[in-house]
């Protein structure tokens, strides 16, 4: 144990699920083999949460370095304090600051070396834009923090991968209109893609030659061009070019014969040309296990599939399954060699 | 069982997968339960089939009215010859007219009453066209001799419908490019397909007020517009005008959260907008036993969810699953009203 390092959540919003569900992952926390974890957070608010849903978890201000020899008694946190109160269900610009300050005190402390690896729990990106917030969400805004790392230069390019125990799988393209995905596509992004991918599942995930499988883009994967061209003018150049590197890439194949349980024996993890051509095997195989890893960055990174539910906060209604699973898969990934 | 009444099989392409399904499907009519049909084929082609894979099935030629009387016993065919021999893998246009005849000639016996149902074998499109065939593929044909029945006076509009134990879900538009969806869905059609679908689903399936569910089109159904219009200005329309149609329609809902279990309780059939929205959940869930299911004739047609195989026919390799399900399946539904 003595080698071992914590875990790190961030408050995420305060009026959303995240912070009820960060309580209720550490009451658990024996239920589900959790690895010591802290919250970077507003403490008092995080004791009124918990009052309110009686809940009945101590909740102890640590320093970093103390986030192991606590965690089994009291749920441990690293302070940053809210600005102003909070009402569920009602995301206030007054707290935006301490939701940014939660992310940047979490990363700084990994780059320290003192935690392994960041959960993010939820934001509401709306109210951080109104905020003065410059980034469209989490992962950009952690790509931009990533340049304080040593050897990174310039922010990198961060790939969204969704995982379960049954499926890795990666939308090439993201929240963009399907109208405009088909253009959206190009050789270089997913050949870049590509490499990230393998590189990252080889660095963290231990994947030795990782298989990489492209879904098509068309029906049956454009039938040699009778529904499409995107699969020849496209994909499978990127395909090209990434064998030609050494890297185990196939396809593209028709997306719907991809993910039954002896086709995913075939693949470590597949490319998806869009949100739902990724998004719907995933929540189909594995609804609430599902968790985001972004790829690409210099520390680990970890994310409930979910948002920050505001419809439902503070009613201790929401499940912390995907929580746990992201705590869980942050646990069992390996830190990316960033030289 | 004196007015049961039997169900039939087209042969399909001879040099795919069909004959050698049908014959190790009569095989294990036991195991599976499966009601009395006959293949509606060449008897001395199926009898080769047979001897090649020793399969040991003895094949009868039958007039319609004895099926039922035979099935337990040997095979019975009701005899259309081929054009020409026949090469496993290599369709021939020689046998195109055999091939069309197979299902006018079911449909003809359906007509007269003499049949319950249709569960059509794999064709090879390019080959019937090469040979003057004149429709896209097998539902066109359908539609076109729909017109022989009695209130039936113009090809009907059809609609594939895939099913299995788990789900029922339609793809509103099907083989064309990704790119090309959005413009191809309008209100009009997703009205006429959810009034199809309805109707047929209480008519076959006796599900009373079937409760339909459309996907919406793009990442989060749109997201109120962040990400796509189609959803305000062409998917929700529809939906409103079926509900004011007394149909019991819902959405649209973001595609990806619609088909694990919970969620798919919350309705009878999803409504996709595309090939892969539908493919992906069905065949996810259950690949070789999906049904293909066309809606909107007057007389019940299922087929098996796969092609001609042509690259495995004649090893005995193929997976008669789907054709089981797929006789299953039309023995359970009942026949569409007409008027």
């Amino acid at each position: 144990m003595t080698d071992r390092l914590p875990l790190l959540l961030t408050m995420g919003e305060p009026a959303g699920i995240g912070p009820e569900l960060a309580l209720m992952t550490w009451l658990r926390r024996k239920d589900f083999q959790l690895p010591p974890f802290a919250i970077v957070g507003d403490p008092a608010y995080l004791g009124q949460v918990s009052k309110h849903l009686n809940l009945d978890v101590a909740v102890t201000v640590v320093e970093p370095h103390n986030i192991i020899s606590t965690f089994d008694q009291t749920l441990p946190v690293v302070p940053v304090e809210l600005g102003g109160p909070v009402t569920f269900g009602l995301p206030d610009t007054i707290n935006a600051q301490a939701v940014i300050k939660s992310i940047e005190t979490t990363v700084d402390i990994v780059r320290q070396g003192i935690a392994k690896a960041i959960v993010t729990c939820p934001i509401q990106k709306s109210v951080l834009a109104d905020a003065g917030f410059a980034y469209p969400g989490h992962t950009e805004f952690l790509a931009s923090l990533a340049v304080s790392w040593p050897d990174v230069d310039a922010p990198p390019h961060p790939v969204m991968m969704l995982a379960s125990e049954d499926l890795r799988i990666v939308p090439a393209t993201i929240h963009i209109p399907l109208s405009m995905v088909a253009d959206a596509l190009t050789t270089e992004m997913l050949l870049e893609t590509g490499q990230i991918i393998a590189r990252a599942l080889e660095d963290c995930f231990g994947v030795p030659m990782p298989r990489l499988r492209f879904c098509g883009l068309n029906p049956h994967a454009g039938e040699d061009g009778k529904m499409g061209n995107e699969e020849k003018d496209i994909i499978a150049p990127a395909i090209s070019l990434l064998q030609q590197e050494g890297i185990s890439a196939e396809g593209p194949f028709a997306a719907d014969t991809m993910f039954h349980e002896s086709a995913r024996d075939k693949y470590d993890v597949a490319i998806a040309m869009y949100h739902d051509q990724a998004l719907i095997p995933i929540k189909t195989l594995a609804f609430d296990q599902a968790v985001n890893v972004t790829l690409g960055l210099p520390f680990i990174r970890t994310s409930p599939d979910h948002g920050t539910a505001l419809d439902i906060a503070g009613t201790g209604k929401a499940s912390c399954a995907s929580l746990v699973a992201a705590i869980r898969m942050a646990d069992t990934m390996m830190p990316p060699k960033t030289t």
